[in-house]
C-alpha cells in the first residue's frame, strides 16, 4: 500500500505542472493571438467575418495542446499506467 | 489513513499550483486582448458594438482553458481518482 | 488528528499560491487595460462614456478568474472536500 | 496541540504569499496606469477633471483584487477555517 | 511554548515577504510614474501646478497597498491572530 | 517492490515537466505565429486562403515536438523501459 | 531559550529580506525617474530649478517605502514583538 | 537492486529535463521563424513556394536538435549505459 | 552559547542579501541614471556644468538608500540588537 | 557498488543539464537566425540561393556546439571517466 | 569551536552574495554608461575631452557602491563582528 | 572509496553546469551573430565573400569559449585534479 | 579538523559565486559597451584611434570590479581570514 | 580523509560555476559586439580592415575576464588552496 500512495502522491505533484503550465501557456497566446484580431479588425471592419471564422479555428488548434495536456491528466488520474507495474 | 492523507497533501499543492498559474495565466492575457480593444475603440467609434461582440466571445474562449482547470481542480477535490487504487 | 493537521498545513499553502499568483495577474492585466483606456480617453473625450461602460465591463471579466479563484479558495477554506475520504 | 500549531505556521507563510505578491501587483499595475494619466494630462490639460475621476474609479478596481486578499488574510488570521475540522 | 515559538518564526518569514515585496512594488511603481509626470513637465512648464497636485494624490493611492500591508503586518507583530487558538 | 515505486515515482515527475514545458511552448510559440498570420490577413484579404494553408502545415509542425513529448510520455507510462533492468 | 533564538534567526532572515528588496527597487526606481528628469533638464534648461525641486519632492516620496521599511526592520531588531508571547 | 533503482531514478529526471526543455526550445524557435515567414508571405504572394520549401528545410535543421535529444532520451530509456558499470 | 551561534549565523546570511541587492541595485540605478547625462551632455555642451551639480546631487540621493542598507548591516554586526533578548 | 550507483546516479542529472539546455539554447539560436534568413529572401527573391548555402553553413556551426555536448554525453553514458578512479 | 565554524561557514556564504551581486552590478552598469558615452563620443569628437572627464567621475561613483560592499566584506573578513558575542 | 565517490560525484553536477550553460551561451551568442550578417548579406550581396570569411573567424572566436569550457571538462572526466589530494 | 574543513568547503561556494557572476558581468558589459563603439567607428573611420583608446582605459575600468573580486577570492583561498578565529 | 573530500566536493560544484557562468556571460558578450560589427561591414565594406583589427583586440579583451576564471578553476583545481589550512 506504501507504494502506491508514493507514486500517486508524485504523480499529483506531476499533474499539477502538467495543467498549470499548459494553462497558463494557453492563455496568454490566445490573448496574443486575440490582441492583433481586434487590432485587425478594427482597421478593416469589412474583414472582420472572415478573420473571425480563422481565429476560431486558430483557437481550436492553440488550444489543442492544452487539451491534449488535461487528456494525459486524465488518464493518469484515472488508470494511472505507471501503477501497472506493482499489482 | 495515512496513505490517504499523504495522497491528499500532496494533491492540495498540485490544485494550488493549477488555478495560481491558471488565473494568473487568464488575467494577464485577458489584459493584452483589452487593451487592443480598448485602442481600436478609440479610434473607431462606429466599431464598437462589432468588436464588442467580439471580445466577449474571444473572452470565453480565452477563459475556456482557465475553466477547464478549475473544472479538475474540482474533480480532484471531491473526488480524487488518485485514491481510487487503495481503498 | 495528525493525518487532519498534514493535509491542512499543505492545503493553507496551496490557497496561498491561488489567491497570491491570480492577485499579482489581476493587478498587472487591469493596469496594461486602464493605461489604454486613458490614452484613448485622452485623445477623444467625447468617446469616454462609452469606453467607460466598455470598461467597466471588461474589469468584470478580467476580475472573474479572480474572483473564481477566491471562490475555490473559499470552498476548500470551510469544507475542505480534500478531507473528505478521512473522516 | 501539536496539529494546530502547525497548521497556523504553514498559515502564515501562506499569508505572506498572499499580501506580498498582491501589493507587488497593485503597485506595478496602479504605476503604469499613472504614468499614462499624466502622459495624457500633459498633452490635454483641459481634459484632467474628466481623466481624474476615471483614474479615481480605475484605481479603487484595481486596488479591488489586493483588497480582497487582504480580506481573505484577516479571514484566516482571525477565524481559521483551517482549524475547524480538529478542534 | 515550543509551539508559539513556531508559529512566531514562520510568521517572521511571511512578514518579510510582506514588507520586501511590498516596498520593491511601490518603489517600482512610483518610480514610472514620476518618469513620466517629469517628462510631461519639462514638455509643459505651464502645467506643473496642476499635474504634481495629481502626482501627490496618486502617490497616496499607490503607496496606500503598500501601507496597507505594513498595517497588516504590524497586527501580526503585536497580536498575532494565529497565536488565539492555542493560549 | 520498494524499487519499482520509486522508479514509478519519480518518472511521474520527469513526466509532468515533459508535458507541461512542451505545452507551454506549444501554445505560446503557435500565439506568436497566428498573431502575425492575423495582421497579414487583415492587410491582404485576397491572401487569406493561400496563407491559410500555410498555417495549418506549420502548425502541425510545431505541434510535433510537442506531440513527439507526448508520444514519450505515453511509452514511459504504460511501458516504462527503465523498469526493465530490474523485473 | 531555545524558543527565543529560533524566532530570533527567522527574523533575521526576514529583516534581510524587507531591507535587501526594498534597497533594490528604491535605486532602480529613482534611477529612472532621475534618467528623465536629466533628459528633460537638457532639453529645456531653463526648466531645470522648477524641474529639481520636484525631484527633491519625489525622491523623498519614493524612498518613503524604503524608510518605512527600515523603520519596521528597526521595531523588530530592538523590540521584536514576536517575542512578546512567550516572555 | 538498490543500486539499479537509485540510478534508473535519477535518469528519469534527466530524461524530464532533457524532453522538456528540448520541445520549449524548439516550439518557440519555429513559432518565431514561422511568424516572420508569414509576414514575408503576405507582403510578396509571388514567393510563397520559393519561401515555403525553405521552411520546411529550416524546420527539419530545427527540429534536428530536438529529435537528437529524443534520440539520447530513447537510447537511455531502453539501454541506459550508465548501468553497464554495475550488472 | 548555541543560541547565540544560530542567531548570528542566519543574521550573517541576512546581512549578505542586504549589502547584495543593495549595490545590484544602486550601481544600475546610477548607470541607467549616467547614461542619460551623458547623451544630454553631447547634445548640449553648454549644459555640463547645470547638469553635472544635478547628477552629483542625484547620485548621492539614488547612493543614500544603499548606505542606510549599510547602517544598518553596521548596527546588526556590532551590535545585533536581536540577541538583547537572550544574554 | 554502492559507491558507483552513486556517482552514475548524479552523472545522470549533470547529462540532463547538458543536453536540455544545449537543446534549449540550439533551437533558439536557429528560430532567431532563420527568421532573419526570411526576411532576407522575401525582400530579394534573387539572393535565395545565395543565403541559402550560407544559412546551412551558418546552421552547422551553431549546431556544432550543440553536437559536442551531445559527444560529450556519450562518452559519459557508455564510458564514464568519472568511474576509472575507483575500479 | 563548533559555534565559531558555524557563524563563519554562513558568513562565507554572506560575502560571496556581496561580492558576487556587487560585482555584477557594476560591471553591467558601468557598461550601460560607457556605451552611451561611444555614442556621444562618435558624433561629437570635440565633446570627448569634457565627457571623459566626467565619464571618470561618474565611474568612481558608481564603483564606490562596489568599493563600499569590498569594504564591509573585508571588515567581515579579518574582524567578524558576529563574533564578538561569543568569545 | 566513500571519499572518492563522493567527489567524483558532485564533480558530475558541476561539469554538467559547465557544458550546460556554455553551450547555452554559444548557441545564442551565435544565432544573433548570424542574423546581422543574413541581413548584411541580403541587403549587400556583393558583400558576401568578404562578409562570410569575417563570420567564419568570428565563429571560431566565440566558440573559443566554449571549447576552452568543454577542455576543462576532459580535464575534469578523464584526470580529476580534485583527487590528487586523497590517493 | 572538523570546523576548519566546514568553513572552507563554505567558502568553496561563495568563491564560486564571486568568480562566476563578476565574470559573467564583465563580459556582458564589456559586450554592450564595444558594440556602441563598433558603431561608431562604422560611421566615423577618422574617430577610430581617439574612440580606442577611450575604449581601452573604460575597458580597464570596468574590468577594474571583475579584478578586485578576483583579488578577493585570492586573499580567501590562500589566506582565508575566517579561519583565524579558531586556530 | 573525510574533511579533504568534502572541501575537494564544494569545490567541484564553484568551479562549476566559475566556469558556466563565465562562458555564458563570454559568448553572449561576444555575440553582441559581432553582430554589431557585421553591421557596420555591411554598411561601409571599406571600413572592414579596420573594424576587424578592432574586433579582435576587443574580443581579446571580453574573453580576458573568462580566461581570468579560467585560471582561477586551474589553480583551484590542481593545488586547492583551501587545502593548505588541514595537511
Amino acid at each position: 500500500m506504501e507504494n502506491l500512495a508514493m507514486i500517486q502522491s508524485y504523480t499529483a505533484i506531476g499533474l499539477g505542472l502538467m495543467v498549470g503550465l499548459g494553462a497558463l501557456g494557453a492563455c496568454i497566446g490566445i490573448g496574443i493571438m486575440c490582441a492583433s484580431f481586434l487590432d485587425g479588425a478594427a482597421r478593416q471592419p469589412e474583414m472582420i467575418p472572415q478573420l473571425q471564422t480563422k481565429v476560431f479555428l486558430l483557437l481550436g488548434l492553440i488550444d489543442a495542446s492544452f487539451i491534449i495536456s488535461v487528456g494525459i491528466v486524465m488518464m493518469f488520474a484515472f488508470a494511472n499506467p505507471l501503477l501497472s507495474v506493482i499489482s
